[in-house]
């Protein structure tokens, strides 16, 4: 059996199998992710993390794709995870959208992993985050994290971005529903994607007096830039890259970019403490049929699962004064 | 100052205050919470739990209105939980469509909440499930849970349902969007609201064929109805009631209402002992600046963030080797 030491060694050698299996080994919570995790640390860090949300059918796939298809030209590697909400019976994510990211699947310069939710809350943008990470330290250049929907989940796993585009088109949910889920406020770039579509011009408006306020309540010192798009006719692509070095270089001038990654940092700690609690509390009441019994007893009303809950916390939890 | 006991006796007399202020303890995570849930448990389980949710702009909120409407006029009281993302610069939920609901806002026998997102990823899930059942312990004879958006937090939600309704419309994001988030799965009653809009009938097609597919690979004894309703003229609305009854008809005869019972506590309570450590872990990371320091650590590369996780966790819980 191959050691973590030596699939690390072929991770950072660019092998694109080895980071695949360090990707499964992590969506799974094999043991062996955490240890490959930490011996590719030193190597993370590098990678431009870009993040693509918005309005499912605004056309974040073909975006991707196009944003993909440039920075190629210009000999740049990418890493690509596309989140997809699962379903609970398939368990598996659609692969509709992935259907078109096909022209790059034998370019060996382009990673692509789509990723389902594995039915933990949360874990979904803690997976996430290691993914993408793994990707920054096999050595792309730029990886991109694209999200189906726009909801909690979408808002979490974008803040892993140094640079986060809402796609929005016009037809596809207004900007009430966009500002309503939380994800006008993280935007650093807006993109009207099928802008030769009626509504257009309407929606750009719309986005740009709503930008306006924004920047008055906030006095941010970078104002989103809304971008016009066609993605499938390859229009505004350059544009929209523009953008994104445009953030990179205020993010850099300004010394966000720290705060920014500190922030980060902090985040991604604090999930990550809490995502290995829940699976050893997880594992902890799985022993012996316990969950399974407690639940017995609350339908039979012999326990109040309140108190219930306090017990077995007080149990699995190191009280101050214990220690 | 009120205790627990006093406050509990008030939301069992059916005050709206006590009760408004045990949901606001159940938000706020105060301690005092979990005690009025524990005294409040043995009233619980009486309410009709219905759940809500669909693409934004199908009209969730006009169609809980008109829901609402039918049970006042049969003498039934009615609790309303809004489940609104909360905007991370606001903190809190955006008013317009609950401006819709205001005729119901002087009628005791109505009880509406607006809840927001608190940060915590699945925390929504867990603070909604305890404020459905406080409602319930209160007295209502419906509690109608609405989500605005589709996405995990909304599958996570919709569980705590006995019946979930899928409200789609014509216009307002396709039905492979809805496919995509799983929602489609876990609806009992699909509802096309704004049925007497274009592209109704073709909706009408489409679910009806997803519906047959789904019933056949599932092999269910329930074959989800699809309902058509205009809320905003009052239309269909007896038939979506009549097909919320049939539908309970059916879990009570099938004895589904167990399993599903079953299910329910099973994962509400291995959430509530999952937020409960949650909570004292992000208690115990902020004491002394912990957290501070670590991430300070992990900026200037002095610490491996993997491995002072593992640290911590060890650290925090009882190995099974110790007790």
């Amino acid at each position: 059996m191959i050691t973590t030491e030596d699939l690390t060694k072929q991770v950072l050698a660019g092998s694109p199998r080895a980071l695949a299996r360090v990707i499964t080994w992590v969506e799974n919570s094999d043991p062996r992710a955490a240890k490959c995790l930490e011996e590719l640390h030193p190597h993370m860090g590098h990678a431009l993390i870009l993040g693509l949300t918005g309005s499912p059918g605004a056309g974040k796939s073909s975006l991707t794709d196009q944003i993909t298809h440039h920075f190629r030209k210009r000999d740049k590697t990418v890493g690509i995870v596309a989140v997809d909400p699962s379903s609970p019976f398939t368990g598996g994510a659609l692969l509709g959208d992935r259907i078109r990211m096909n022209r790059h699947a034998g370019d060996p310069g382009v990673f692509i992993r789509s990723m389902a939710t594995r039915g933990f809350l949360g874990g979904l943008a803690q997976t996430t985050d290691n993914v993408v990470k793994a990707m920054d330290a096999s050595g792309k250049d730029i990886v991109i994290v694209e999200t189906v929907g726009v909801g909690q989940d979408e808002i979490d796993i974008m803040r892993i971005a140094d640079t986060i585009c809402l796609i929005l088109a016009p037809g596809y949910g207004d900007i009430i529903q966009s500002m309503k889920a939380g994800v006008m406020e993280i935007a650093d770039i807006y993109v009207i994607n099928k802008s030769d579509h009626a509504g257009a011009d309407q929606l750009y408006t719309e986005v740009n007096s709503r930008i306006l306020q924004d920047t008055q309540i906030k006095k941010s010192p970078w104002t989103p830039p809304v971008v016009k798009t066609v993605a499938t006719e390859k229009r505004g692509i350059d544009d929209l890259v523009e953008a994104i070095g445009s953030h990179q270089c205020q993010l850099k001038e300004s010394g966000a970019i720290l705060e920014k990654r500190r922030e980060r940092i902090r985040q991604q700690t604090f999930q990550m403490i809490h995502f290995a609690l829940f699976q050893l509390m997880e594992k902890e009441l799985a022993q012996n049929g316990r969950l399974e019994r407690l639940v017995d007893a609350i339908i039979e009303r012999k326990e109040n699962p309140y108190r219930a809950m306090r017990e077995i916390v007080d149990e699995f939890i190191h009280t101050p004064a214990a220690r």
